[in-house]
């Protein structure tokens, strides 16, 4: 079967777009038909115009693609956009493409908060693409849409955390530490003088945006507007870690109701699914939770690449002497974190005929 | 002025050992005296026993020194004794030590349970060893006694928390999360390849010892008995991270009473001050709570040897959404949180006429 | 196709052991009969014995398998057996083996420098699998032979001397300086301890086994005996690196003749090809030698894993001051500088019909 | 005795400024007394324009001296000024300075091959000291001079080689190949994601640097011009390791004349001794070489902050198989590899009465 879809890619030359790229190459439902980076790239190969950092080469189809600027009318054609675009720009051209009647999969920040902009992680809350014609009447486009992921600790977290709450009703209070991956800051992002021997508890603006994200994406819709979790109040803490990929969060969790027993924990995550996996997507992972019961796991190095990286591991579980319960999980920050996410999000769209 | 007090050292050839030697090298009160390691040491001069990895060299007087078996008839003429002994063997060798009559001070976690035996953070809770005197009666001595320090993550988190406590009163509740480096585990320690772009979310009995010990050191003595907090809960999730010296916490601190500001925390937090800086200790620091303002700091290796690594760092005060404050805090593993406790515990008890 | 030569794994849970099951777990011509480790392990489900430290999960199929001793009763049925045994235990239970008329395919060092043993380098030196017909004759054997690759610098060292030495005679001179991965040592190995912020320049006997292994691969055989080279010497320098996997080398080359240009060079590598490959053997590379012409390669993270790791990568070819040329090359340690070599090797015997 | 020299220093807020400022903060002869850097940051507090990256703390009196611009009117009262600039603005203000008639000690790379300029390695070769009064002819200056140290593993190499050479005579021929410390790159410099489990086999410019300032430096001078070694060629290869402080570099040399044995070698090391210590430079190492016999040394971690970074510890002399000898040795690259050569040349000069 022939890929059907024609897909763009915003911001090609970056981290995420690196993946982008890795993720799309040989994709049975999507192909890479135009690739688009700044000016300083623009016409020249895709070879040429990027410092390829991943630790497969670059697919040969790409290798010799000329790169285009990221104005829509160099898209036209493509069915869907992805954007790995940075925030300093992405505003402006998601905008310019969404109002060109463009569909478009944001990894940028800049639209997360909007109103009629769904924040989805694939795994979690593609209920909220309903919001998709409202969306449609307001910005006033037949066809074109605007789609964002989450930030990559966010989609770590709220993964399990909409387990929990599936299988025993309101969260009262989370708190998370996560140590994240360099590859989280992009290139050449986290100078080695700041991570070598060392540990930088500190990444600006994220602490906030995993505990807003986390109630809008595990809140509900009415089809008009997102019903954020009022009652739920998340502390987080970011930290920058000298690994390559996977961050690691530790969480503790206190129930509204009534605690589950540890095991009631580990099975409502061991049988947790999405719609994801009930349509057949591609890309979606055979379990949107691994557990792993040994105690000293997850570790990114070792997990972090199972299941295609579209999972979340979780480990030691186990009794929260001030909350409830405490758990640690890891996800691969640049897959299921980043491009996984919105390349997952697309499938499902095509799945729900969006696209 | 001469050194005046003859000390030994138990373990001297493992990394607290080798932290000992040199803490007191050169030391105005103590004298390095004699070295106990196990019997396939004893006999041989300390610079062929040790596998030396400090990056400073073994002082020239100590490399040719006789090690010693650990029985106390070796160390009969040493006004005190430090303990870096494996716990798999301090529990006998301590105790035959403090039956002969000696004062010993260790590192080992084999007596900080003990009802009769304090379990001392020389900047918190110097009062305990108002207990002497009646841990001599217990155990029929009349000059000997056994001093224990903490576990290396419990001293760095109790300091901060017993200037919160001075200030503000009860805390209610304590949650925290260790980034702990891997010169806490020893030598040979944890191998490489668990560690190299990795974080292992998990030290063997770690958490546990960090939520009982913070109760006794922080809780008062009536001179018979110790009296641990009550109405304080702590919960720990401990990590091991690829950094060579000085642990990295961060705590959320939930106050009994109301909650100070951001800004009375700091303050109360820089000009807490303790008994051993008020008794002039040699190794005492110059401030038992170093304040770092600067949004991305404590740092391990920047920070970790300030105040000859004696200090603790304390930055990124802030609101926490669930309880009242967080921050961040780092201690330095090897000196504070082990053999620099034992010495300035010694030095305290020396200034007080125990010794 | 379904395998049809049964395979047995010795040292089955060392890190030279897990490599042999992932790359043997799928192959098309092998399939895993038994696994034989120490005596503590045997008895065992491999799961439980094995402390596993690779980034894929065991095969499910292979994890409940029960772990054998290492005698040749247990491994009757294989028609190859696989070593990964420490040199500690190798010779003698490689004999046995031998002696049992088994295949035995072995990475130890211990029957390397054995003047009927072939020492092979898969895409080197497989015509000494001439040698065969009188080893069996030596040991008495009808089917069995034994068989030894090189140690992993070793091996990444001779690919592209043999090119160079098809290509343009006899080499005068060789200097290698190696960086090598942590995983050559195996787990626990290398202490972080000695390793994070640090190089460690020296491996037990490493640069020894460079030195003459090389002769003896590079050198011809008469069917009876070897015929090392006599007029090429060899000087090496082995260093650890806080590297996971894939060893960097730097080497200098003196030719006997006129020495070529550079490019020149880089002709005779990059056209260099193996009977590995002509035999088209499963785990052959596509290339046995992939030339990257970029300033700053090859490098440890973004080309070990090319080519299924069974190639070696080369860069920066340019002229020595002092030799003739220089050049870098990098080789997965673990995969053809290892496991990678052994299956490689058997395969090549399936192809000549030996097995 | 209070300091009697007032220094400057150029590029205050790099990397190899803020060393300057540790190795002068607290120095028996100089006072610092002007800070300079780029325009971006005069005017400010030096505390708020650099990005300190020490583990000591900036020290207390210079944290509110106000940078000033890099022109020489701002620098009038200094009797020597230190250069830590970067290459690419070096030239044209290291000029401004000298025809001001000012005493600039460089570490940048700009005059290092200018015929009039010393090239000084402070326990090499102090003697090219004597071409100041020629130089001050040709540009005309009655008091002011230049003197450029030079590059950090050069620096290294150039130790031991002039021991070798002063005890056995010419060298024939040199094999080097560094490992090479991040430190050296500056700071953003390297990006953590091309040096955490990885090596970079390149540093742009560093090989040539060291093949030819070798000659300079081991060369002699007449009072006019440098006399170059002509008949010693040099061959380097250099690599980026992951690695904070130090660089490693593993050496083979031919002797022009008959070999010393290994033992002879270590004796000349060991006895070598350098004008500067003998002038009693306060910054002098006690030994310009210092040995280290164990077979696994000298590593960065555990040798590099030896007699105040100042020294070059070798070890692992051993007979090469291809040349007469190799060893291995280490340089602490930003102290005797960069400020810590500045500042000890400039002791020399004052103690030589040309300051």
């Amino acid at each position: 079967m022939a890929p059907t879809k024609k897909v763009g890619i915003l911001g090609a030359t970056g981290t995420v777009g690196q993946r982008f790229i890795l993720l799309l190459a040989d994709h049975p439902v999507f192909t890479i038909h135009a690739l688009g980076a700044s000016s300083r790239s623009a016409g020249k190969s895709y070879e040429k115009a990027v410092k390829w950092k991943q630790a497969r080469p670059i697919p040969d189809h790409i290798a010799s693609m000329v790169v285009k600027p990221c104005v829509s009318a160099e898209f036209a054609e493509c069915d869907v956009v992805f954007s790995g675009l940075d925030s300093d720009v992405a505003g402006d051209i998601e905008m310019e493409f969404l109002k060109a009647n463009l569909v478009v999969f944001s990894n940028a920040k800049n639209y997360r908060r909007e109103p009629t902009v769904p924040l989805i992680v694939p795994t979690v809350n593609t209920s909220h693409f309903d919001l998709i014609p409202h969306q449609r009447s307001v910005y006033g486009q037949s066809k074109g849409f605007l789609i964002t992921n989450a930030n990559c600790s966010t989609t770590g977290l709220v993964v399990p955390l909409k387990a929990l709450q599936d299988a025993f009703g309101p969260l009262k209070a989370v708190m998370v530490h996560t140590q994240q991956a360099i590859s989280g800051a992009g290139y050449p992002g986290v100078p080695s003088l700041d991570i070598l021997d060392n540990i930088v508890p500190y990444i600006s603006g994220e602490e906030e945006k995993m505990e807003w994200e986390t109630a809008k994406i595990l809140g509900g819709s009415d089809g008009k507007q997102f019903l954020p979790l009022q009652d739920t109040t998340v502390s987080a803490t970011c930290t920058r870690v000298p690994v390559i990929d996977g961050h690691l969060e530790s969480v503790s969790v206190k129930f509204a109701n009534a605690a589950p027993s540890i095991e009631e924990v580990y099975q409502a995550l061991d049988k947790y699914t999405s719609e994801a996996q009930a349509l057949n997507c591609h890309s979606a992972p055979t379990k949107a939770i691994l557990i792993n019961r040994n105690e000293d796991r997850p570790q990114p190095r070792l997990d972090r690449e199972l299941d295609k990286g579209q999972t979340v591991t979780v480990g030691r579980v186990r009794p929260c002497p001030v909350f409830d319960i405490k758990f640690v999980l890891l996800i691969h920050n640049t897959v299921l974190g980043a491009a996984g996410s919105s390349v997952l999000n697309a499938e499902v769209a095509v799945a729900k005929g969006l696209i």
